[in-house]
């Protein structure tokens, strides 16, 4: 692992990225073509897509319950025990997300507030084949149900020898409500607009490949979406009192995801940086995934040496990482000093995959440095929120003056004589 | 006004949109090459684009402070207080909006938390011209303010005869750090990539034209943006009890600001009904926006007649309106059945410009029933959240089994051995 000894400014510029969102015309077009033709022919579209695009003949797009609790039935107990604690975590971290409104009445006549209420109706994209995590599931639909929205559906494209039971089972285990055998572009379109068979949510989570997240980019509007997913990134910080064995294992986990995941260390022991680079090397020939985290290793990930315990935090926050280790002999000596990152892992025993399964707090997280300016999927994702006013005649009158001044500054008349006609000052 | 008299199923019907996103590849391609252009050469592009589209040599793309002192010092000391007296009721509302974050320390050797931290820097969008509002600026700068960002800039196009005092002078009382003179496509791009002049802020909020709406778009995942705006919508729900002449000065009041904002009245009194209608036809005649009102209410209005109680709301919660005023004989005793709409609005009193002013919730609200999923602006738009978790040994020994049974499910090692590695039960 390629090991960078720069001045601040240097990686600081090293880490910052550039990048504009190309629109891929050709899958711009397909996709739209694709929701059209949902929201006009319902399930006929989706059976045909299906038939065209998986190879699968849909008997019934709606999975059937009994399918899924067979699968929960034959799941082996030891993951099945391993989904009910990461359950319990999730469930106590993420009621800690709850807010609620207010109710402000301070001044005379004067009656304000907010009100919380959950959307509806969710639906979660789950990826076929590998991509399809149990433990994404529990993240993505326990928040919601904590929320309290009120149905929260799956689609996931139908494969010819069954959806994956581990799924299955955990979207059991998630209370999941229903599961529609339908994916790509066209699962995206009947939950935007709802067809026969799936109903039409108000927002849709989940990662997808270019044609699901071209479609939720076209949908955007009709219904709520999360945020463009990007590859997985781990920041650590360390200090020489840090074992290299354990952060070289810790980038690894990262790495694995895939090619384009960033494994990043920032530490100001030189010879902690050139043990962890080395046991990176060894650890690597014996990983069953090497290829992918051997790519991404050597195309995006890198070791910093800098001076200064500042300059570490300095320069991972211009990182913004999604996963931040923080590995030093005192760990919470720093956290002030934390700006940027999703989710933070505190101390030799907070290896990031603790995270990732069973800690509790969300592992869906803003990567590509959106840590800037976006949070772990929460409870507040699934909330939207309604402002509410009461005026007494006294009240408005008091502040009636205000209210036809600004309107009229604004060239707006109509606001002014609607103020105006509750005082018979009114034009007619 | 049209009066429809129809079963609520077709009333349902009639009031839910089906609308797909339509790309203009042309517009796509356009503002692409500007910010592809403002990357590439910052300020230089910048000031070939104003040159272009605005007609306006730019001698400092900065507005020098001074000119906004002067602005200031020149406004009308009505409309002054005005903008203060919106500026405290916007600033006592907003305070309730702040979240913390959480501690949870309920298991042993498990510390988990959530940190709220504030973007650090927001770029707010101000439209040219007559869309320019003095009052928009209050309400998007004051919540990033109270949220705690560093710095709130402002950019806005450069106009021959100067930018607007009044829209200066809101933009000192509101608290903004910068004003920079660049609009369009360019402007987005500077606010999202930085050039010498303009700093690269975490979000940007603001509405503009087709070109600015798209280079937002195409900047999401560098920067944060905010939702996209639609037309303004009012929908009210009123009984025989309330003043036909001030419901009609209402619907105005929403439909003054363009084309297609959607004035709409639900009520079980077809007296009433007859009597809104023609109240609006005879103040439509004196109203100086009247091209524009005359237009929305004859393409988007309607007035709905409805049997029950109950009937109003659920209809109005399918139209899920930006505001929603409640103009029954006892406006509380349905408030449990508003499920959407941005911001409500009780009783005879409560007059929608009395909230687009000085009541102090935000008049930045969901449209074209977004209501449905999203909220007001506020506070909570300008923070992230961060997850932490600290475990010690004992604690991770105790769930390592659980987190290395799920990684191997789903065929990811390396996150099984990164656990291991604390254990000395590596594989090496």
């Amino acid at each position: 692992m390629k090991i960078i000894n720069e001045d601040l400014a240097s990686l600081k510029k090293l880490v910052q990225t550039k990048t504009q969102q190309l629109t891929d015309l050709k899958v711009e077009a397909t996709v739209r073509n694709i929701i059209t033709d949902v929201i006009q022919n319902g399930d006929a579209a989706l059976r045909k897509y299906e038939e065209n695009f998986d190879g699968v003949t849909l008997d019934q797009i709606k999975l059937s319950p009994s399918v899924i609790d067979e699968a929960y039935a034959k799941l082996d107990p030891k993951v099945k025990d391993a989904l009910l604690l990461a359950k319990r975590n999730i469930t106590s971290f993420h009621e800690k997300e709850r807010a609620t409104g207010f109710m402000d009445a301070e001044q005379p006549g004067v009656l304000r507030g907010q009100k919380l209420l959950p959307l509806k109706r969710v639906g979660l994209y789950v990826p076929g084949g590998t991509a399809a995590y149990p433990s994404t599931l529990l993240m993505s639909a326990l928040p919601a149900k904590i929320a309290g929205v009120n149905e929260v559906v799956m689609v996931t494209p139908p494969q010819k020898d069954g959806i994956n039971p581990a799924v299955l089972a955990a979207a059991k285990i998630a209370g999941v409500d229903a599961i529609y055998q339908v994916g790509g572009a066209q699962a995206i379109a009947a939950l935007a607009y709802g067809t026969e068979s799936v109903p039409a949510v108000d927002k849709i989570i989940g990662p997808g490949n270019v044609f699901v997240a071209t479609a939720k980019k076209q949908v955007f509007g009709q219904v709520a979406i999360d945020m463009v997913a990007g590859p997985s990134e781990i920041g650590i910080i360390a200090d020489d009192s840090a074992d290299p064995r354990q952060l070289a294992a810790d980038l690894l986990s990262q790495a694995e995801h895939d090619r384009r995941a960033r494994p990043i260390l920032i530490t100001d022991s030189l010879k902690l940086a050139q043990a962890v680079s080395a046991n990176v090397t060894s650890q690597l020939e014996v990983l069953p995934r090497t290829a992918i985290a051997t790519a991404a290793v050597n195309e995006k990930g890198f070791i910093a040496v800098v001076q200064r315990v500042e300059d570490m935090f300095e320069l991972m926050n211009t990182v913004a990482p999604e996963h931040l280790e923080i590995q030093l002999r005192e760990p919470t000596q720093y956290l002030n000093l934390i700006r940027n990152a999703g989710s933070v892992f505190l101390g030799k025993y907070a290896s990031e995959p603790l995270g990732d399964y069973v800690a509790g707090p969300n592992h869906i997280l803003p990567t590509s440095g959106t840590a800037r300016f976006s949070s772990p999927l929460g409870v507040y994702d699934f909330v939207k929120r309604t402002s509410f006013i009461q005026y007494t005649k006294a009240a408005l009158a008091k502040e009636a003056p205000a209210i036809t001044t600004l309107a009229r500054v604004e060239g707006l008349e109509g606001h002014a004589r609607a103020i105006e006609s509750r005082f018979d000052t009114y034009y007619d």
